[in-house]
């Protein structure tokens, strides 16, 4: 089955989240994707969560659908291996993702020596060549600081690695933005991705620098308010939880009219002095509005709530712990075409997603598994390579693949 | 000055984060993206946060660098000028990027009758066309149940739009998948992108569902701890606070060679039975770890922690709200060439990030502004409809544009 970037390869060498993610999505679309690694894996190969086999459910997310070839690279010979595998030749390959530092072998203009018309993303930590991990770029950013719930203990980590995601898939527009460069002009050229960046270019793009900058009024925290329209979470009678949130003129008419609470809500705008109609105001009073519709969601339970704000075109969401998702949202269930079973040797069989984009003109390629650790050692080198059994054998006996 | 995209064209009509982000995303690259409102702007534009004057900081943030026209596409005529720019001539026009429901004047086939090879991307709430944002979405897929301290009140939210974020780059890496796929074949298209697909993507791609439906045992709240390895934040003599993580033996030995806390930590692995060269180990010992380093950070100030980790290579971060970010880190000013100052009108000169991608072959395009809603409206009218100037001041003046 052909998918939107059949015949396109991309190798990638590379350990955790942003770099496996991108090669990930692109292979989802049908790119060959060749992750090279060291021989027993690289430093991301038994990453946390683990299965009872000791195979870890992080890598197998990351890394389905892709080619793997097992390399010494500490040894010159498999060195030259891997370099001989990312400079290879085919007018849709000479693509290579990589998270590590491009330098020594991996230097740029090195490689470049072997395929002028290389294409290589080089994501970084920070611009200037220096460490940096999610982790340690979220707690410079800011958000930390105004996340969690008044007057509770900050900072509070985001548990979603937002910028290695966001890192991860800008890589893939790099990357696919400068394969069209190429086939227009024949050039190729290193792409240097900072992580650091991403997560500053998003703080710019929600207009948090101006709010410091030209405001001079930093967000405080406002724990699980939507900030400057109305967005709350309330407890059902059941003792579960909803998020509601009314950021457009027909999305609080949805509330109000769902409710049948509008003279309360009159009388929150004469009481704050605000137009609810506004969502401006609806922040200001939000508190106000928090107090009618309180009491009528704590008398509902979730079921009662989810039919009728449903009914009513409500904006809202149940808060769902991971089990909860699993087992009561069809979303996260075969029942959405995004998810196919997937039978992961040594992990078994459990639901994976596809592809998040649906492309009319190409069916969406099946759930795909991600390869054992060497698993196309030989295919790849005979393959790509052009390397007889032989010469892959001799390879294989002195441990410089595997 | 030409960016890697250079040439192509982008009509979107969009709002709030996901569709704008992506569009801007492709316009820092140099693509062409002309950005259709309704005459006095859409829903979004009037977004908190706002600047003295009344302007969205948060508009002008997600808008930098497109071409604004102001369209009544509630009229007849106004949806006929705005199809005809969706579907304008050009070989590397005839893109268009949403997230209004495709549907009535929006139905693709509506759309292709006037250009056989349109390639429309419509990012969604659900995949069955149902609403959801951003919260919606969160709420539901686990996260805001896993974040924050221990002991703390749970949901937290998350205050970065992450799934917003994700979905408008992933929108970026469809439009460029299906322009490839068109230069190939001639073939436009319909892409669907579903929001909460996003999302439940990244749950699986990080092992979450797995660890459910497979280990049957979903993750706790670990607070600001780095699940599987060590990292934990930590106060510093001075009151601020930093986060400090060692994920590869190479980071682990970094921290243990800096500190001089070798005896200590051989300590810790006799009290807990671990070994913590085992990334594993150091998150089951994680709070025997704290022990130890705790008083050492505590013993200094940020000032010297920075000093003494930074050069022992130790992989740490400090805590920073979004006015230390923007007066104490070198990352987040025009020292680091992500950042260019722009004059914003009706905001003022702030600093503005440009493209995070940083290609080789093209020079990066300066900071851009983001346009005042209708600055283009004659522009593209006459550029790319042909109109000339008496049918152009007739639309005007029947205010089908402004």
């Amino acid at each position: 089955m052909a998918g939107i970037l059949s015949g396109m390869r991309i190798v990638e060498g590379s350990a955790f989240v942003a770099a496996p993610l991108g090669g990930m999505t692109l292979a989802q679309l049908g790119a060959d994707v060749i992750r090279f690694d060291p021989i027993g894996g690289g430093i991301d190969y038994r990453r946390w969560p683990l299965a009872d086999s000791g195979d870890s459910l992080y890598w197998v997310g990351l890394n389905k659908g892709k080619r793997s070839i097992a390399i010494d690279v500490r040894s010159p010979e498999g060195r030259e291996l891997a370099t001989a595998l990312i400079t290879a030749d085919g007018p849709q390959a000479g693509l290579f993702l990589t998270n590590f530092p491009g330098t020594g072998w991996l230097d740029y203009e090195r490689l470049r020596a072997a395929r002028a018309d290389l294409i290589m993303l080089n994501v970084l930590g920070n611009h200037d060549g220096s460490s940096a991990v999610d982790y340690t770029v979220n707690c410079a950013v800011g958000f930390p600081a105004m996340t969690g719930r008044d007057g509770a203990a900050k900072p509070v980590n985001h548990v979603m690695p937002g910028w290695d995601v966001a890192a991860g898939l800008t890589a893939c527009v790099g990357l696919l933005a400068a394969e069209r460069h190429r086939r227009a002009t024949g050039e190729g050229q290193l792409i240097r991705l900072p992580l650091s960046d991403v997560a500053l270019a998003v703080v710019g793009a929600l207009g948090m620098i101006a709010e410091v900058e030209v405001n001079g009024a930093p967000r405080p925290a406002y724990g699980n308010d939507l900030f400057g329209a109305f967005g709350r979470d309330f407890p059902t009678r059941d003792g579960r939880r909803v998020m509601v949130a009314a950021i457009s003129p027909r999305q609080w008419q949805a509330l109000v009219a769902t409710t049948g609470m509008a003279e309360k809500f009159a009388l929150v705008e004469k009481l704050y002095e605000v137009d609810l109609r506004q969502e401006g105001d609806r922040f200001t009073a939000r508190d106000g509005i928090a107090a009618v519709l309180g009491p009528w969601i704590a008398a509902r339970t979730l079921d009662e709530v989810r039919a009728l704000f449903d009914a009513g075109d409500v904006l809202w969401g149940p808060y769902q712990d991971m089990a909860q998702l699993l087992s009561e949202d069809a979303r996260a269930s075969t029942a959405n075409p995004l998810f196919g079973v997937v039978d992961q040797a040594g992990i078994g069989p459990y639901r994976v997603p596809r592809s998040t984009l649906d492309f009319a003109a190409v069916e969406r390629l099946p759930a795909l598994a991600a390869p054992a650790l060497g698993q196309h050692t030989d295919e790849v080198l005979s393959g790509v390579l052009g390397l007889p059994d032989h010469a892959i054998g001799d390879l294989r006996q002195r441990r410089v693949v595997a």
